[in-house]
């Protein structure tokens, strides 16, 4: 087991990576000092693979857990599966020392994290994330949170969780498409700040989508050190932070106009991180090479690098793109890269050259 | 205009007291630095009285104000009152540097600070409490969120205002059941903290009512500075804050099993604060004489102070209190008096004795 600490004084936390852990869950949980109910939000799909060991770990550890299931998939990320979710929270009478358990991908994590972050003012939080997008990313920050019609994640807080238990073997039932929706964020960190993440990723593609254990922990554990080294400087996005939003201005945005049941996450901003560099290399210096090399990564990853939009959807992405949360002024802001492994942020871009880079001509 | 600070820190803002203020809130807004879009947030009522002058103070300093109506009164302070404001706010397109300004009652700042708390994980909140229960209360201290079926306020955040601006001219409109039931938190604030205050109301509750303007500014003063005093020393109720729950338990209980249509708060609140002095004179030596001082008190606000329940609503009542936030193990705590100015919290109490209380034998 590897733990990776995320350095935010008295709101730091650990996250414990490795393999078997999800049976110390309950031990683990013990430690906080946390009442005895609570409650474990997840997917069916999830629920059917590790609901009961997640409980029975939970039981045995002398806390009273209730299992809280709610349809998988982005579509149900808004607000009456949280009010459902508040209400079943509600019949299991969770108190204010009482703790949240998301068990799950990054949509089961930012749901359950807003419904903690929200529920008599906040209870305690516990992140066991089973998709490697949410062990990589979403599991670790805080950042919690729900979808409107209107835009992706435009309601939610900024809430740690109390610990992140990522269990390697949870990875051996993932979908492989979800599998490789999750290579979009590890792809996402090699560009944004680690050039030898992005080399070794070149090299070991295919190891980490065979799942190859030790590709998977050392990849993890990186993508981990780096994202607790981002939020431990900047938690509530003031400066830094904003990094890991490359490629997610065009992604959110195609999320949004494909009502979130066409693209994963992971698939959708891996065309918005290729949509990115090209931009980048008219705007901030990106060689050409390093442009292919991007867009060769996330293809070799089976993962989608352009998509065409009709002049009716080239409408409705500009609109979601002015509801991101970056916006400024009226102005979207992008992230773009100036080299491989480093990037800047807050760049106006000029809206014809969206389109365009988008069908990669 | 007196000014109350509130002692938070960098979260720390000023009460701006007084008449004629409504007109100069876009010259306060405007020193906060904030973006140029905000919304303001109200209900049918208020926005007829005072929702136009808001909206021109706002512009005239340069602000570009949505205003978002909602429906008067508790059973609008839900989930989908809080998602179709969320709507507006994405249809305004707000910033994460554009505010949320709260103008009405209790109903409205619990409300809109939730919307504030949440849209784009936090954007800025201005308080402009319209009724006198806001005024003295509920508008100081970041206590945000809204009701469940299951139980009032189960649903919220800690979220502070950037200012709080209590024009004590919008009280002349104000409805006289909306007027006593104001009174029943500043009754509270002498019970729980300030004896000289409880004397003054006991001479100068008629003028209070009859909206003296001296005594009414002399009054809301003291409560705010009290208030601020409590949320200074304990912002997330870890301790000290708990006080002003004095009659919250059974109050929060009665409006949920009325389903938030029967009782204004206030008058849940006054049979609360009976109540519990009550249980005071039988559990930490309230003398009886005081209890009878508190009883009358309430009774000449023209506030109720008993009530008589059935078999079926005793039931439902204990329910929701075992859904009340400072349950702890499973008890339900109170927060009893041992004499007038002076309570202690997290009381135990028989549950035989509530009911007993309640009708007043």
């Amino acid at each position: 087991m590897r733990v990776v600490k995320v350095p935010l004084g008295d709101r730091g936390y650990p996250i414990f990576l490795g393999s078997g852990l999800l049976s110390r869950l309950g031990t683990h949980c013990r430690r906080l000092g946390l009442g005895t109910r609570c409650a474990v939000i997840t997917d069916r799909n999830v629920a059917r693979h590790y609901g009961q060991a997640t409980g029975r770990s939970l039981a045995l550890a002398g806390f009273d857990p209730a299992l809280v299931t709610v349809p998988a998939g982005e579509t149900a990320k808004n607000l009456r599966t949280v009010e459902k979710c508040y209400d079943r929270l509600a019949a299991h009478r969770l108190e204010r020392r009482s703790f949240v358990v998301a068990l799950g991908g990054g949509v089961v994590g930012d749901l359950a994290g807003f419904v903690a972050a929200t529920y008599l003012r906040g209870v305690g939080f516990v992140q066991v994330p089973t998709t490697l997008l949410a062990q990589v990313d979403s599991s670790v920050g805080g950042k919690v949170g729900v979808n409107l019609a209107a835009g992706k994640n435009l309601v939610g807080a900024f809430y740690q969780p109390r610990l992140v238990l990522a269990d390697l073997d949870t990875l051996r039932t993932l979908p492989d498409r979800e599998l490789r929706a999750g290579t979009a964020e590890i792809i996402k960190y090699g560009v944004i700040y680690d050039a030898a993440l992005f080399r070794r990723l070149e090299r070991d593609l295919l190891k980490l989508l065979r799942r190859d254990p030790g590709v998977l922990a050392a990849v993890v554990a990186r993508c981990c050190e780096i994202k607790a080294d981002v939020v431990g400087r900047d938690e509530t996005e003031s400066g830094l932070r904003a990094i890991l939003n490359f490629g997610h201005t065009i992604g959110h945005a195609l999320e949004a106009i494909s009502r979130y049941g066409r693209f994963l996450h992971g698939e959708a901003i891996a065309i918005g991180q290729v949509a990115a560099a090209r931009l980048s290399a008219q705007l901030t210096g990106l060689p050409e090479p390093d442009v292919e090399r991007v867009r060769t990564l996330f293809h070799r990853a089976g993962l989608p690098t352009e998509i065409r939009l009709n002049a009716r959807q080239r409408h409705r992405l500009s609109a979601a793109m002015r509801l991101d949360k970056k916006v400024q002024g009226g102005e979207v802001r992008f992230v773009l890269a100036e080299r491989v492994g480093r990037v800047v942020t807050g760049r106006a871009v000029p809206e014809t050259l969206i389109d365009q880079v988008l069908t990669g001509r």
